[in-house]
């Protein structure tokens, strides 16, 4: 029996969504900035479900819980999940959890510190069925999650964000939406050290758009300042971080600036690898670098002195879910079976 | 003959307007974020004119000109002259430029670097008459200016923003509107580190409202999240910074997240002091702290070793401005007599 499962990963700034079945997988990747209009989630979700065509079933995670429109963590989880059941009222709903396995919506509700942005262990269940032995180092957007796998298993210390933030196995930088100046204090200009401004003019989409590590349809946050996803236009956002525009700074300027803060960044992801590694005996000899921000991921790992390992295809929480449930779900069935 | 002036500080946030004449001064400070509704400055200003009353002349220094709806500083002096032409047809405008000069304003819009944030050039100005050797340490709701005056000249050796943010003399960090991810990147809890999020989750406004060193009046930007000024909403914006909720971390845990804060604010100015003095012998063995902030200037100064000292009083760009036109003027006036 062929099924239709939708993975969902319902983040604060983005939706994504997977569709999987026997023939292949249609992927989804759509900006919805929580904050401003949580209550139309659930006619987004209807929106993209409609695209992807009929489903048997629903995985789903989260980590739009943080977005600051809720109070706490439980009201967001609540809210999340109250939305997909009202897109979805006849489409069973699995929800899953930082334990790696799958709730109804009811009991996910209940436990919203299981339920809350297990997105990570999701991906990395998934990976680590293929790389028993390796490091995930998956460079999204906004956040970078490197997670252990041993003997077969996820062996993450952290389970809930804070934790993840102590441990190095989450740490909050991204290949986009990250804003410069929460990557460096200062830049390089003509030999001298020049503070930034502690403003969201720039973000590192402007960093890569610059140096040419993404295009303009690989820009897809907003823009800060809404004008062009554009090189020139990045560059100009980029000059305004010392206080400067076009007129007043060259473009090799700009080149060193934007390389300085692609460098600190690798650093900052290989400084978190390292302490993920220490943390666990044998250390892993080698890193799994999936998400948008690769080849970011991919020089972190090489800093840090791992072998490097890009698995074809898409491979994000969204994919990951909805492959699960299915292999879940079929096993299931050939348990039911006489 | 005694003259009322009105003096101008027109920033990219806020926008501060003081009336000076013989009997006194009255200041006003209205929020008006220029990138989300240019077209309304010439409005604004004409608003906030009516409400101080009639002027013989206007003194004006601007900061707006970085605003990210500029594509260059040009544009912006440019856009913020003709606002204030069109607001005040009958009033002459005085420019302040760092020349430490007034210009007119079709002059002051020929040369864009001179009239580019000079408000720093005046706050100095009038310290230096009442100071002539010490360190101005000026911090804002956004930035914090640090700046030279010996032999009662002003020796800044930056003139503008990208060459002061080298020199030290104008480092931007602030007492409220700083997001936290700009000052550090992680935070200490229940002993261990913790990375922050990068994200405007929390600004500076949250520490020192959970601290206790401004109340909900003093909190005068917009929240990050739109969401109350209370201490329980900034502690509330502060876990978020580390991934967590109330329900999540302890009072206790955010006091030791918001001291860190504010310890590191008052080390990143104490750094810049330091530069500034080195830059200069003999070094300044004072310093004049002024502006939103002095609570943090006055520590950073401490901890960089000045004797500190407070004049009392208003006193920042836009009195500065309406208190050296004033002279200025005055003493033309008697030039003039026979």
């Amino acid at each position: 029996m062929s099924r239709v499962v939708i993975g969902w990963d319902i983040g604060g700034a983005n939706i994504k969504a997977a569709s999987i079945c026997d023939s292949g997988c249609q992927v989804l990747d759509r900006p919805f900035p929580l904050w401003g209009r949580p209550e139309r989630l659930a006619t987004a979700l209807a929106q993209m479900c409609a695209e992807l065509g009929s489903a048997d079933a629903m995985a789903l995670t989260m980590t739009a819980e943080l977005a600051d429109c809720f109070e706490t963590k439980r009201e967001g989880v609540r809210f999340v999940l109250a939305a997909a059941v009202e897109a979805f009222p006849d489409i069973r709903i699995h929800v899953f959890g930082v334990d790696a396995q799958f709730h109804p919506p009811d009991l996910a509700a209940e436990q919203p510190e299981c339920i809350a942005a297990a997105n990570w262990m999701a991906t990395a269940t998934m990976v680590a069925t293929e790389h028993p032995d390796a490091l995930l180092v998956d460079v999204g957007s906004t956040t970078t999650d490197i997670i252990p796998i041993a003997g077969g298993r996820v062996v993450a210390r952290g389970l809930n964000d804070t934790a993840r933030l102590g441990t190095g196995e989450l740490v909050y930088t991204g290949a986009l939406r990250t804003p410069v100046c929460a990557v460096v204090r200062a830049v390089p200009l003509t030999g001298h050290r020049v503070r930034v401004a502690a403003e969201v003019f720039a973000i590192t989409a402007d960093v890569y758009r610059w140096l040419g590590g993404i295009d303009d349809a690989g820009y897809t946050p907003d823009t800060p300042d809404g004008k062009g996803r554009d090189r020139l236009s990045a560059g100009r956002r980029l000059a305004r971080m010392i206080g400067a525009d076009l007129e007043g700074v060259h473009d090799t300027d700009v080149d060193a600036i934007a390389r300085h803060v692609a460098r600190v960044q690798v650093r900052t992801v290989a400084s978190a690898i390292r302490q993920v590694r220490q943390a666990r005996r044998p250390a892993a000899a080698r890193a799994i670098v999936v998400g948008t921000g690769r080849f970011l991921g991919r020089r972190a790992a090489g800093v840090a002195g791992l072998e490097v390992i890009e698995p074809s295809g898409a491979l994000g929480p969204a994919v990951a879910v909805a492959t699960l449930l299915r292999a879940r779900l079929r096993a299931g069935d050939a348990a039911a079976r006489p």
